[in-house]
């Protein structure tokens, strides 16, 4: 879990309605947003850690959602803190600075009943780090995967070995094309599954993402939203929704995952909708129902 | 209609089969494209100049797909020539030269039962010369047209009186931006429309386009293909296959729009595939159906 401080070109509304171009202390990092979008659907355990800055309250928030904290570590130290600057079409953004704190000593243990979870999404970290997660759980039925071009530059070799450990794979265009070494995108998609993953999701932000696995390509666009605020955590949100909805369905085939799809983007759409985890922090499965509604609209081509 | 002097990063193979990394006087301009396309579909129609160089066997070769060229103006001087040298991933391209040669003068006439045609297509020209076009059709039932940032930007009053005559405006995401000011894609959208048109496409390369009506939003992704080759004409190709499409259905509402998105979606994905106009030159209507159900399953989310 992170503080993110985040800079806009133009001012935007806070939590507090109050006008401004930057925010600092805002709560974020990926397993926040994750578990807060997955838990409109169901239950949520979270294996993280923070310092002994960050706010009791909104753990107690999480908990509220039945997420589960008890694996949520906190550490003498800092907070992880991400600073970054958005470009003004909210496309890009660069980061100024990183600062890891408690994150960097981090060696995430399952304790109770996290052992037993039947979904596991492995958030950005360093691939060996993964695998020690992976390997604690006894039995699971799905395994999801995010990683970032920091690993799959610096740590090939392990992150290979953490690919023929999971079933999906989650990253977005570029990360694709530095793991493949391919620049066109459906045949990235086909080296990656070779390496290990049977299934595999890259998300090209604010077009979507495609699905790829031995039985055809699925299409996700992203809903055309009027208001776009704050795309931080939208990649996250969208591994959360779509999490949420398997562990529902309890299927995993290539029919689940098309639906899967749809719900991870409709999740996604919250959040991008509002500064920070707000969007999700209170979502509920209607409202994700009623936007997965309308990108069935918006992907219905009709009889000739 | 235009020659074209290609250049790109790779080599890849021309028409002849040799590999090559540029290729001079390829035959195109946007109503060649467009042309080669619809013809796919229903009998064209097309009003263009060419000059003294340009070869008769490439005419005859339309004729020969039920293309009327009768409209085709052979003016005393050199074909319209564009080159252009596309960046390494193909998304980008920067124009090197432009020499306007006999299409400086070009004033379009309609001749034969060109007056009569029930849906008109007007290119990229200068917007006094599309409403010129526009005049001479006697009762047309759709009304489409296509313009540039060099229009938007230098002719906006002539390209605002263009706006309110049409039926469906065709531009991509950076002309929608240039015409209403406006970042946001839907934003802009309901802009546009404000503006005239009853019907507004944004294409988004790679990515697909967006279909915009008072009755919502229809998203249509591009197929993911392993091969591409040349993007050269595949706004006009996606253009020609949508309205060749309409033109066989005679019926131009928001359900046929779907349907038209999707055969230009179609059509535009065989000319990716090659060089110029090689993928579209004898383009059957079947092959074309076949890609429409591979873009139904891309986009087929099933039922939960």
């Amino acid at each position: 879990m992170a503080f993110d401080d985040l800079e806009f070109s133009a001012p935007l509304a806070g939590a507090d309605g109050a006008l401004a171009s930057s925010f600092n202390d805002v709560v974020g990092g990926s397993a926040t947003y994750a578990a807060l979008a997955a838990s409109a659907f169901a239950p949520v355990r979270v294996v993280a850690v923070v310092g002994r800055d960050f706010p009791e309250p909104t753990l107690a928030a999480m908990r509220a959602r039945r997420i589960d904290t008890a694996g949520i570590e906190r550490a003498d130290g800092l907070t992880f803190r991400w600073k970054g600057r958005y470009h003004a079409d909210l496309c890009g953004r660069d980061t100024l600075d990183t600062q890891l704190n408690v994150f960097a000593s981090f060696r995430p243990k399952l304790a109770g009943g996290y052992a037993q979870s039947p979904l596991v999404l492995l958030g950005n970290i360093h691939p060996e780090l993964q695998l020690e997660v992976l390997e604690q759980v006894e039995k699971p039925e799905l395994v999801v995967a995010d990683t970032m071009n920091f690993w799959i530059s610096g740590e090939p070799a392990a992150l290979g070995r953490l690919l023929q450990r999971i079933d999906l794979l989650i990253i977005n265009d570029e990360e694709a094309r530095l793991l493949s070494g391919i620049h066109n995108v459906p045949r990235a998609a086909r080296d990656i599954l070779a390496r290990g993953p049977k299934m595999l999701i890259i998300k090209r932000g604010e077009h979507g993402s495609l699905y790829f696995d031995a039985e055809g390509v699925f299409a996700a666009p992203a809903l055309p939203l009027e208001h776009v605020v704050d795309p931080t955590g939208a990649g996250d949100s969208f591994a959360g929704g779509l999490l949420g909805y398997l562990a529902v369905r309890g299927r995993y085939d290539h029919a689940a995952m098309r639906l899967a799809m749809v719900h991870g983007t409709a999740t996604a759409s919250f959040c991008v909708e509002a500064l920070g985890t707000t969007g999700i922090a209170s979502l509920a499965h209607q409202a994700v129902g009623e936007r997965v509604a309308r990108i069935r609209r918006l992907l219905h081509i009709g009889e000739e």
